[in-house]
């Protein structure tokens, strides 16, 4: 029998999201006549944008012709939309990124773990805690870590970079060397933003140490603030220090369209085992080209549209809207006594559980629960995130407006009658 | 500097068609009034079929309104397409493959290497010769291969089963003990295709030392005979010892819209290194569902219509149309007095290379030179596909008739002359 990757195997049961699935799943199934409203996954809700959909029937005719008809594009994405990438997404901030540092790909979930193939073994790596899980569940995956501990269920070997209402939720610096650092900006799940001077402290520890930042900007769009920074790239020095990752998903309202994309930009170094610095640009290629074959046209097309007059301006007003709805879960659930965090540049609030009984903060998946049962509202329980997640539920944005107001409601009833 | 992945390194230089396309490049810029007829690269040149646009259409539609809006689809696929491949694929072949052993994909040559990440170090890898690359490179990534032989470019530690002309180019069991073995039918890039007396000896020799089988099955829907399976599942024994890739993209024109699945049967079994067995079947569901997040709902709608009676019958009229080149290229070559395989169950016809002035047979990628310089028409070199492609060249007869037509007569003037 074919030997298995042992690294499997150290994988926790659950992944957060199957989990809440489950649960979601019992619930309903054991009460039919209950409206649950999700605002546990981050999945938008909204249709998508018609400049997008204009953009993908169009394709669709060209697919349906002859003349017109495009079998395999280039696996890095089509010419005309990496040049909107650059010119809307870095040139007009002031970033320098050529459009062949920009690889286009079907998610960032996708590049996030699979960027991993190009790097060895034996490097230091860092995530924030509370982090998103699927770059430690990839790190593991690929021999990054030991075993998990059995009670914390952190995994030997990750540096965890804690992240707790003291700082607003912002990492404190790697104190040992760390090859690898993830960051998340605006983060998910705390829906907190890195500041720029923040981010620079960031960029100059990883040129000092010769880091490599995994830098994921999959929520940028929610950034409202200009002295936050939309991409790391905005920083002088993260040319040689950091990949970025993008999404259309959360942007364009693409989580069931498929588009993302990802900068490597060419000053980038690794090194070999002899200790000599090698270009990280040509393996990413080579990965890319080797083990993809790009994004459909009709999404690429549809990718483009974002970027057209009419697509800016009806990509605004969905952010506009999610948004909004962020404004109202912070200040209603504020009314109620909550403490939260993120939501002013995030899709996320972050929020403190109430203290139970005995006045400890009652953990998360409790939490969870109480919301599913008694308001039928599904969160995400902040445990799931990390040790430094506990004692806090994030709600997300992504919904309509008439379905938060509802789900705040019945929060408040909930909340109102502990 | 993070430590790279040194096996990228081993690496060589040119992937086949990236060179192929360098050529090509290089030669039209020098004669931009040529009209070059690409036969490479295996690239469908035929519209999208008319189902498959109407269905894309209605679910762009659907996407453009909230109540009928879709995020987030199931990683794996959604049950409407896993199930209409379930029935049409393999149940009317009398197949037993259940719908939650269905993977649906963006692409074979993604799955075929993304399949690595589940398996460990130190298994033993057989691949045919000549190869598809992306079987050879993804496993040089992966560390499962030595450095490449300076003269031969053969990687140490791979087997590789050769496959001549004497044998109609199916590859011989192997002779030492292979863990995994990968087998490609109707096969890219010789045309050949494995008979069921052929295929059983290689699901009775997996099943007897516990090998894994890696099938691809892109072409399957060339076959024309019956007494050829499409299928490895067509074979006793092949659940507990095959995965399966299957591809749109040469079935119903996919190459640029890309959706693809994979089947892994919950009867498979690895190993630990302690010897205990494993299943695979959660393995790939953790890897697809933790670093893939499934295909656009857009293009799943795609592939559900092409299980429509309308769509079977338009990709039924796209295969013969490809299928009828696939003939004229056989026989007007034969004609001229060249030996060509591959064809008859198959998109791409082998050619054996015309010898030269010295009675040898012509080199690969001169030969190639001279059709692209001559003829204007480009062929893959099949010493792109390793030692035993030499003397040989790859045709697809993905193109239109006329433009099939057309190279065939500036080829007979070509070989003419010479």
């Amino acid at each position: 029998m074919p030997l298995i990757n042992e690294n499997f195997l150290k994988l926790k049961a659950g992944y957060l999201f199957p989990e809440i699935a489950r649960r979601v799943r019992v619930y309903a199934a054991a009460n039919p006549d209950k409206h649950v409203i999700r605002m546990g996954i981050g999945d938008v809700t909204e249709p998508l944008p018609q400049a997008v959909t204009t953009a993908m029937h169009k394709a669709i005719d060209e697919m349906s012709v002859r003349e017109t008809f495009r079998g395999y594009g280039p696996e890095q994405g089509y010419d005309f939309l990496r040049a909107a990438v650059v010119q809307n997404d870095f040139a007009a901030r002031g970033c320098d990124i050529a459009a062949d540092e920009i690889f286009v790909s079907d998610g960032s979930k996708c590049d996030a773990g699979n960027i991993l193939d190009i790097f060895g073994a034996g490097n230091t790596i860092a995530v924030t805690d509370p982090v998103y899980p699927v770059y430690v569940d990839t790190n593991v995956m690929a021999g990054n870590t030991g075993h998990a501990d059995v009670a914390t269920g952190e995994y030997a070997g990750l540096t965890y970079l804690r992240c707790n209402a003291e700082s607003d939720f912002a990492p404190a610096l790697p104190t040992s060397h760390a090859d690898i650092i993830y960051l998340c900006s605006p983060n998910n799940p705390t829906g907190a933003v890195l500041t720029r001077d923040k981010l620079a402290a960031f960029v100059e520890y990883a040129v000092a140490h010769k880091s490599l930042i995994l830098f994921d900007a999959a929520y940028e769009a929610y950034i409202m603030s200009d002295a936050i920074p939309r991409s790391i790239y905005e920083i002088p020095g993260a040319r040689s220090c950091a990949i970025e990752f993008r999404s259309f998903s959360k942007t364009a309202g693409f989580t069931g369209v498929r588009a993302a994309y990802t900068v490597v930009p060419k000053a980038l170094k690794g090194k070999n085992k002899a200790g000599d610095a090698i270009d990280i640009h040509p393996l990413w290629m080579r990965r890319h080209t080797t083990k993809f074959n790009g994004i459909s046209y009709i999404v690429q097309r549809g990718c483009e549209a974002v970027y057209s007059s009419d697509g800016k301006q009806q990509v605004a007003g969905l952010i506009q809207g999610y948004l909004a709805n962020a404004t109202l879960i912070r200040q209603r659930l504020t009314k109620l006594g909550l403490i939260v965090f993120g939501g002013d540049n995030a899709p996320y609030v972050w929020i403190k559980t109430p203290r139970n009984a005995t006045g400890d903060s009652t953990k998360s998946w409790d939490f969870f629960d109480t919301l599913l049962h008694q308001a039928q509202v599904v969160c995400t329980p902040g445990a799931g995130f990390g040790l430094a997640g506990e004692g806090y539920v994030r709600l997300s944005a992504f919904n309509s407006k008439a379905n938060v107001e509802e789900a705040l409601s019945r929060i408040e009833r909930v909340l109102g009658k502990a």
